[in-house]
């Protein structure tokens, strides 16, 4: 039997694997893997207990994982505890690793995470990559990548797989950037580009930082739309735990809808989108600054300073958010909004008048707002943290694969 | 084992049945229903060859199916075709039954359908439900629920659940009708008030009427925006064949997404929702009509005779939907966005204007629109059809129960 380790987008959760005997099997190895992933060090006795099966059948399973190099026993319990010890399991912190990338306006980055979800390897270059072309800069990343690669062989861990975080529209073929306009790319085939040993597929950014703030937030819950800036305005919408796609890939597009339908045309095509009054150039424009590097730090210095004409501009931004996610909020009701990307570190700002909007907006109570953590962090997490839940959730793919 | 016949919402499909043997003969038993139904008449062989599994394992299934009342043998196949005349295997016409019910702003209306998706018997009682209270509405809706199940009851039926579709928000408990605002019920038990030996179950129309398109309409994709009204404007978001419910059941309000940020004031809370430009009573104004009922039909009829004051209405009415769709097409990248309900009659006249604002508003390819043939028949044989699926998705449940 083969199954791809990765999917084109790696992180659907849920894929319906074979309804046989060794589907059950695959099923019940991932279960395991999960349990002691979230619940780990546990006995062979717990994790029989959680998942519902003999301890048998999971001396089994656990045997197999142990030998796949996927979960290591750590020795007996430490006494003082209820019953006979038994010997904890803890998912390995080497062998299979997911490695993550990020291509952004003004930097690439790679990084590599075990499966515990630890960092143990990461790298940046700083320089624009606007106008540049997919080439070079598939090269640059791809040297990015073969640094943290090597940093991570040397202590014992090896790639289970690639994913890229890009700030773009993305193909369901999980390799073509479709648009990306602001480094001007159409239509481009960047998984050929990547080294074709990691498997590597390339997903929107927002995406990714999505999921990031549902594996990786502190009680994130598992309906919410995470609004994510770079220099565009993306958002993903995160539904029961999975990630809403789109019939071509191209969903959670905030940033085109219509805030004043009158207002300013938008290279979209569209006129008044929420990007002509939310996205960092039109909020660089009002606060009376030139677009350029490192220009949402220099909005969040001002506005700390108490500089009125940004703070205005951001206050007026966050109205414009406010009105496009109560349009939002009606059609999908998610449990919370979450701020990430650039916007986290500009929301004692945006906030206010944001969630005012909100409020005025909505009969009942309105969506609470939260700020993610991640911030510009998760788009780079999120794609090796796919990786890693990848081979969590199908952990028998890896065995063979190896 | 037990598994509840219904789901608070009963048309969720893709719900975890436990992964044991058990849970994978449940599953095998639901895939030869679903491939029967889809497909069917088919041999015993051909549904073997269809799902996957041996002749000997379907066998047993199929007979178990057929001792429950599900299936049913035609005997022999025709000659002329290739090889061992089979006998065929048809889902039965009779044995469990879906009964559905609708509570209109002037209708009440109840049916049952069979497995093979056939309507055996319909009742409509006409008049206004406007600012009546819970109670009488469900005591007349429980007199034709009553008139339906014995008319069916004499062609060898029998109710293996009730689906009862109202035009307002409902809990994810698949009984509290949270707010109607053209009932005026707020917070009302209507489960408590409906036939309790049927086990019923109540959701908002637009989310029926979307099901009803999804199953019964010509290839409808797996993946819509279903915008549908009666006097309200309610939408259905369907993702890979499921309805998206939102974490309180909310999910859908396209009538309250911001179509001009400062316009009129809106019962909801907010200013310039689509309902404002676009619900009936909108439009009806627009159309310089009064508010009452059948006043669809009146529009249609002056449209056609060309009035051109309720064409302006109705194509006024068309671009305030294209600009709330629009938002919608960007956060959600449906397949198509289908107009059903009342809407569906007006589409000749609210077209034009709104597939205009979508493709001024969209850099690509726009969004396909299409108009549903079931229009103002959805809910009812939707919340029917609903209770049908579920048989379908979970046969074992029936013959426990019966």
């Amino acid at each position: 039997m083969t199954a791809p380790l990765h999917e084109p987008h790696p992180a659907r959760p849920g894929r319906a694997l074979p309804d046989t005997q060794a589907g059950m099997r695959r099923r019940n190895l991932a279960r395991v893997m999960h349990t002691v992933s979230a619940e780990g060090p546990l006995s062979r006795a717990a994790v029989a207990s959680r998942i519902g099966l003999t301890r048998a059948a999971v001396s089994t399973l656990v045997d197999e994982l142990i030998r796949s190099g996927l979960l290591q026993e750590l020795g007996p319990e430490r006494p003082g505890r209820v019953g006979r010890p038994g010997s904890a399991l803890a998912v390995s912190g080497r062998g299979p690793a997911g490695v993550g990338a990020e291509v952004g306006v003004d930097h690439l980055a790679a990084c590599v995470v075990d499966l515990r979800g630890q960092v143990r390897a990461r790298a940046v270059r700083h320089g624009t990559n606007r106008g540049r072309s997919a080439e070079p800069v598939a090269k640059d990343l791809t040297a990015l990548i073969s640094q943290v690669v090597a940093e991570a062989e040397q202590q014992g861990l090896w790639p289970a797989g690639l994913s890229v975080a890009v700030p773009g529209l993305i193909a369901r073929d999980g390799r073509t950037v479709v648009r990306a306009p602001n480094l001007d790319w159409h239509d481009t085939d960047l998984g050929a580009l990547l080294p074709a040993e990691f498997t590597p597929t390339v997903d929107n950014e927002a995406n990714f930082g999505a999921l990031a703030e549902l594996w990786l937030g502190e009680s994130t819950p598992r309906d919410f739309l995470h609004v994510s800036a770079e220099i565009g305005i993306g958002a993903a919408v995160v539904v029961d735990g999975r990630l809403l796609r789109g019939t071509r890939g191209f969903a959670g597009e905030l940033g085109h809808v219509p805030v004043e339908p009158e207002g300013p045309a938008c290279p979209c095509g569209g006129r008044g989108c929420l990007e002509q009054y939310a996205g960092e150039e039109a909020v660089l424009r009002a606060a009376g600054l030139e677009p350029g590097e490192g220009r949402v730090g220099l909005l969040a210095t001002r506005a700390e300073a108490g500089d009125e004409r940004v703070r205005r501009a951001l206050s007026d931004a966050g109205t414009a958010l406010g009105i496009a996610l109560t349009g939002a909020v009606n059609l999908l009701d998610p449990q919370t909004v979450v701020l990430g990307g650039a916007l986290a570190s500009l929301a004692p700002w945006l906030l206010p008048s944001l969630e005012a909007e909100l409020a005025r907006r909505t009969a009942g109570p309105a969506c609470p707002v939260s700020v993610s953590r991640l911030g510009p962090q998760g788009p780079l997490l999120g794609a090796a943290h796919s990786v890693v839940r990848a081979v969590l959730d199908d952990p028998a793919a890896v065995a063979e694969r190896r």
